[in-house]
Formats: structure tokens, C-alpha cells, sequence
């Protein structure tokens, strides 16, 4: 029998996923799992794209521009002025989904061997990501003391070798939804510059920042415009994760003329997402500020549940809708199975996604879990109800 | 300012789309181009996939399974028990297309330097996805003068090194046309399993057969269930290439879960996509019936017309909906720009894919460009007629 690449055997297993056939089996034995594991809102898609979606004019469904649509280039460009971001329609490549963004940004840009430095926790699919484009992570570890915000650029310079070729950072952050200030990118940018390195900047939850505070985009650090690859998703923005339309930005011409190879080797993005995307350029300001209240709303709900329960810490998030919550556990990967496989609360549990796989350094996340406020109030009530529970009684408590 | 990657550089440009730039221009200048490059069909989508998508019921458009759909994998298993394949559910990954889906398999099974045997000219996006897993393509020439057959096994085995782990087919063949008999494929078989091999079998064609030939998939080879990896889409099938929708089909387990630790990095495949393909398994039996008859009469009159063109000379593909054609020409890159550049008759021009790109090796398909029949008759006669008269003017004619 032919073997599996060495890739494969080092793909690791989502964190965010790895568990759900656990799960599964949860709710064969009639227990209502609540899911906060994964970034899956429950908030309705706008209805201008659905509409765009059901009045569908096509009879033939075609591949599109390997780029996207011109149409929508044209459109989200004009989006993206909105929010502050000079970009022209041909400096953007539309993807499947943000996930392709950042494979095509890997595989353009960085060698077999290559490293990039990615504050730690991070978007665990990173590691796959970079695993395809056999780059090598170097972590910078970030703290939940300080709420994981940026470590000091000192504690970059470190990490720095000859084979360094790039920064990955995600603002707002995903696992830990803090939100990079203008100060911080800043004196990221100089490191940047000083090395003439790339700067990916995943930026998918820019719409979701809270608290009077505002997003500033990598794209407008000064300097940096042959620098830096932004990566982006309507998945989040919009609720409608399962159309798989993102889109690579990057005002270096080498680099889109490059990833411009890689998408017409794939020939095209989905077609139907890119109409849903195209359409929901149109959504409503009042459909935004319901999110944005029902969110703020399910944070203040969860930050407080939680830092009520004995031995937990949750930060306060800024942005994005996750946070990395410290529990007085031994072990979350053992921790998250026992939720699922052994443990009820009245025919309730929950599924978490364990923080070790957001932390690339062996060790780390063990007392840490992410958590997702996408679920109604409602159900965060319940769920949190359900881990307050589930800590009185886990055989590896730590408290 | 940073580099690009050496795989940016090596990735070829798609020599189905590198002059859409030429013939835009050509399309400015009030010139009507006729598609012969690409396989995009003018076939309309089946309507019940359309009515799927137009009748939607989800309000929240959601990630799916990383594996697709369970209820479109259990479908799709029933169609193709009915083709003849047996395959289970938990035996198929269902991909962005059918690239995806050979990216995938590439990237589960291949390290980087292995070499896999290609029968070229092949389809152009091998080369792309063979640089992105850092996997060497080592053709074995087929000829015109045989229509493309496969090249005697013996070929084969002089190209094998310790560094051998696959074989990539294509059937029936795109470019060629060419459709491989059970015979063939089972000459095949015999190499495959005494160099225990994958075989990565490209089968997006299958439903295209002609003239009474029946397709073999490899799926059927005996004693190969665990070196053959199918790959499949329903772009062609459902004239629904704008879908992304694919899959990798394996009975290889090990091979399966390897896929599935790639499938979860990037998510999830198109929700709407999936929502068409599974409608779309109950196109009547007359939407192909129509369709087949449809291709036929295409193919018949472009064989006939091309070979009526002095010194063409054009195979009657038994397969898919392409062929390689040799022509009286020095090279078939020049004459395929100078077709949009400077060409028209009575304000039309034709645009082709060059051959060179569907060959590995250097200088081959010179005097060859593939076509694909997928314009309605009328427009393949005008097609043809520009195609007779450029090459009565055309300055690097060889006749």
C-alpha cells in the first residue's frame, strides 16, 4: 500500500473540529450540545443577498474571472473606500473564502524552509496553511495577563533570522478578540520595514470592533505598500461562512501577478457566492447595528458569566467574537472530550475547542480554551450554566 | 521590497487564459471572438439545480461539513453505484471543484521531489498544482498519430525511478479526446501494482463518451482499491462550472482521513454549490440525452471542417469535449496572439489554447493547439471559417 505524504502526517487536526463526532455521538444519547466551539454565527444572512440568490438570472452557470468577478471588484472596491482603505479593483484576487486567501499569499511569497513569526494564539489553521506552503511558524507567545495584546517588538527582533520572510497577524484577533491599536501596528510596521519583510494581515473581522474603538487596517501603515498582503472573508461580516468568497489585497504588483497564477490554476471562485457577495454590499446600516448590539449584548452576557464562575478567567474583548478563557482545568483537549463523552447538566453539555491547538509552542493552552459568542443570550445562559457545572465535577480541576 | 516565492515564479501561466487580455482587446476593437480555448460549454445548467438554488430555504448561509454535505455524499454514492462504481459515502471528500480536488490528493500523498508519470499533452493545470505540492512531473509523450493512445507500458517503466509515486490519467482525455479502452487501463493496473503506486485517475469526462464506447473507471481496476485516487467535478456534467463543486474519491482510508486534515484547514466547500449538485442529481434522463446528442453533432462538424483545411489535421475524439490539432504552423503561441492581435475576417477571429502548455516537455505541441467544442454549431462554422482563412495568411504558415 502507497504511504501518505510526510505533509499529510503533519497536518494537524482542527481544534476546532477534531471533536465532533464526540459531539455527534452527544446528541444521539439525547443531550442538547451547545456549540462554542466554532465561529458559526446563528445571525440571519442579509436578506439582499439571499434575494440576489433566488432571483438568479443566469442559465448557465459559468466559471467566472479566475480574479472574480469584475463586477464585484469594482463594487467592493468602493466598499472598501467606505471603510478607509484605498484600493483599486485589480489589486484585489477574489478567493474561496479567506482560507484561499492566504494559501495563494503563502505559496506566492514564501520557499520550502521559509518562516514567518505569528503571535501566539492564533487562527489554528494557520498551521495547516503553512504546513501546504512548507513554511515554518516561529511563535511569539502573547498573554492572557495582558489580554494577549501585541508582544513588544524586542521580543520579535528575537525571533528574527535570515530565513524570516514575513509577520501574520489577525485584527481583530481570532482565538483572542483583541484588537491591535494604530500604536502597536505602528511599531510592528518599523520591524517590517527594518527587515523588508511581508506583513499578511488577516483582517476578516474588521467590521466587529467594540467599545468606541476603531480598526486600523495593516493597508494603511505607511511605507508598507509593497509589504504588506491583506486577507479577507464576507463569511463573518455577513453571516454566510458556507459561500466561500474571500479576497487577497495587496498594492504589490509582483505579488498579485503571482497569486493571479495560483487562482487561474483553480480557475475560479464560486459563482453563486460571488453574486451573494456582490449583493450584500447593499446591506442596510440598521442590519449591521442589530449585530453589533445583539453582539455586545452576548459578549457583556458571557465575559460576566464566566468571571463569576470560581477559578475562571475571561478577558473583555474588542473586537471579533471570540475570547481565550482560562479555566482551573489540567488539560482542555481532555477537558472539551470529557464535556462531550461523560459529562450532562440536565440532558445538556457543551463543546469547546481547546486552546493548545491556537498555540504553536508544545505546552501551551492546557488551562485555556477558545470560546465563540456567536449563540443567542439564551443559549450562552445555559451553555455557561452548563461549564459552571461541569467544573465543580471534572475529575482534572486544578481549584 | 520582499521577494516572490520560487514556486511563484515557477507557476506557468494558464495557457487557456494568458491571452484573455489579447482578446479582450480584440472584443474593444469590435471584433467578435469565438471561444475555442476554454470548456465552458454554452449548455444550459440543468433546470432543477437553477429551481434548488432560486428556492432556498436557509436563512443563514453555513459552513458545511468539511467533507460536504452528508446527505449530497449519500446521494452521490447512489449515482455512482449507478454508473457502476461502488463507493460509500465516508469513502468521497467533496472539493472546490475538481482542482481542489487534485490538489488535495497531491498534497496527501506526494513529498516534495516525488515524481509522478503524466501521458502528455495533459491538462495544463497539472503543472500548476504538480509546483504548489513540490511535485515532479515526468511526462511520457503520446502521439497524434495514434490519436493520443495510451504510450505501451514499457514506456512507462523506463520512466520509473525510487522517486516514482504515482501516475496521473485523464479519462476520457482532456486535451486529447482520447477515451482509454479497459484494456488499456488494466496494462495500466499491472505497473501500478508492481510499483505499488497511487493512480490518480481525472475522470470529470466520464459522461462523455462517444460513439458507443463505454467508460472504465479506475475505481474498477482489480486489486487497485488502494492505489487509486478518482477525481471528479460536476462542472462539465451539469454544464455548472461556475459551482466549484468536486470531489476526491478514494477507497484508500488512510488516504481519506489524510484528505480530511486538509478539508478542515480550508473549511468547508460552497454551500450553494453543493445545494445545485445535489438538485442536479435528478436531471432527467432527455437533459442528457440532448446534450449527447448535441456534442456529437459539434464534434462531427469541426473534425469535418478542420480536416478539410489544407494541411490540418484533426483526430475524431472519442471522448470529453476537446482535441489536439495539428496544424501548418511554426508555433502555435505566436500564431494563437497573432489570431487576436492582428487577425480578423469580416470583423471576426477565433481564440485557441496554444499545445505547448498541455506539453511537460520543452519545444513539443508547437504545431498543435487544443479545441474545445462547446460553441453551437453555427458558431463552430464561423469558427472554422476564421481558422481557414488565418491560416491561408498567417506568417509563420509551414504550408
Amino acid at each position: 500500500m502507497p504511504k501518505i505524504s510526510e505533509k499529510g502526517m503533519a497536518m494537524p487536526l482542527s481544534p476546532i473540529r477534531k471533536l465532533v463526532p464526540y459531539a455527534d455521538d452527544a446528541k444521539k444519547r439525547g443531550i442538547k450540545v451547545y456549540h462554542l466551539n466554532i465561529g458559526q454565527p446563528d445571525i440571519k444572512t442579509p436578506e439582499v443577498a439571499l434575494q440576489a440568490i433566488k432571483n438568479l438570472n443566469e442559465t448557465v452557470i459559468e466559471y467566472s474571472h479566475s480574479a472574480g468577478n469584475a463586477s464585484y471588484r469594482t463594487r467592493l472596491a468602493e466598499y472598501y473606500k467606505k471603510m478607509g482603505i484605498n484600493v483599486a479593483s485589480d489589486e484585489m484576487l477574489i478567493t474561496t473564502g479567506g482560507s484561499e486567501a492566504i494559501t495563494i499569499a503563502f505559496m506566492s511569497t514564501l520557499n520550502n524552509g521559509d518562516e514567518v513569526i505569528i503571535p501566539e494564539p492564533f487562527y489554528a489553521n494557520y498551521n495547516g496553511f503553512a504546513i501546504q506552503s512548507g513554511v515554518v511558524i516561529k511563535p511569539i507567545t502573547a498573554s492572557i495577563t495582558n489580554d494577549f495584546a501585541l508582544p513588544p517588538v524586542e521580543e520579535f527582533e528575537k525571533l528574527i533570522t535570515p530565513k524570516t520572510k514575513g509577520i501574520v497577524i489577525c485584527n481583530p484577533n481570532n482565538p483572542t478578540g483583541y484588537l491591535y491599536s494604530k500604536e502597536e501596528l505602528l511599531k510592528l510596521a518599523e520591524i517590517v520595514k527594518k527587515h523588508d519583510l511581508y506583513l499578511y494581515s488577516d483582517e476578516v473581522y474588521r467590521e466587529f470592533c467594540y467599545d468606541g474603538n476603531t480598526h486600523f487596517s495593516a493597508m494603511n501603515l505607511p511605507g508598507l505598500e509593497q509589504n504588506v498582503i491583506m486577507m479577507d472573508s464576507v463569511s463573518k461580516r455577513y453571516s454566510m461562512c458556507g459561500v466561500r468568497v474571500g479576497c487577497l489585497i495587496t498594492k504589490n504588483k509582483d505579488v498579485i501577478a503571482t497569486a493571479m497564477k495560483f487562482a487561474q490554476a483553480r480557475l475560479c471562485p464560486p459563482s453563486f457566492g460571488q453574486i451573494a457577495a456582490e449583493a450584500a454590499l447593499e446591506t442596510s446600516k440598521d442590519y449591521f447595528d442589530e449585530v453589533y448590539n445583539e453582539y455586545i449584548a452576548r459578549r457583556d452576557f458571557m465575559v460576566k458569566g464566566l468571571n463569576e464562575i470560581p477559578g475562571v478567567y475571561c478577558p473583555n474583548p474588542k473586537g471579533a467574537f471570540y475570547t481565550v478563557v482560562k479555566l482551573p482545568i489540567d488539560n482542555s483537549d481532555k477537558f472539551a472530550q470529557w464535556l462531550l463523552e461523560e459529562f450532562d447538566y440536565n440532558k445538556q453539555t457543551v463543546m469547546v475547542a481547546p486552546a493548545t491547538g491556537f498555540y504553536n509552542t508544545p505546552g501551551l493552552g492546557k488551562d485555556e480554551i477558545r470560546v465563540a459568542y456567536v449563540l443567542k443570550t439564551e443559549d450562552l445562559k445555559n451553555a455557561i450554566e452548563v461549564l459552571k457545572h461541569a467544573l465543580e465535577v471534572y475529575p482534572g480541576r486544578t481549584l
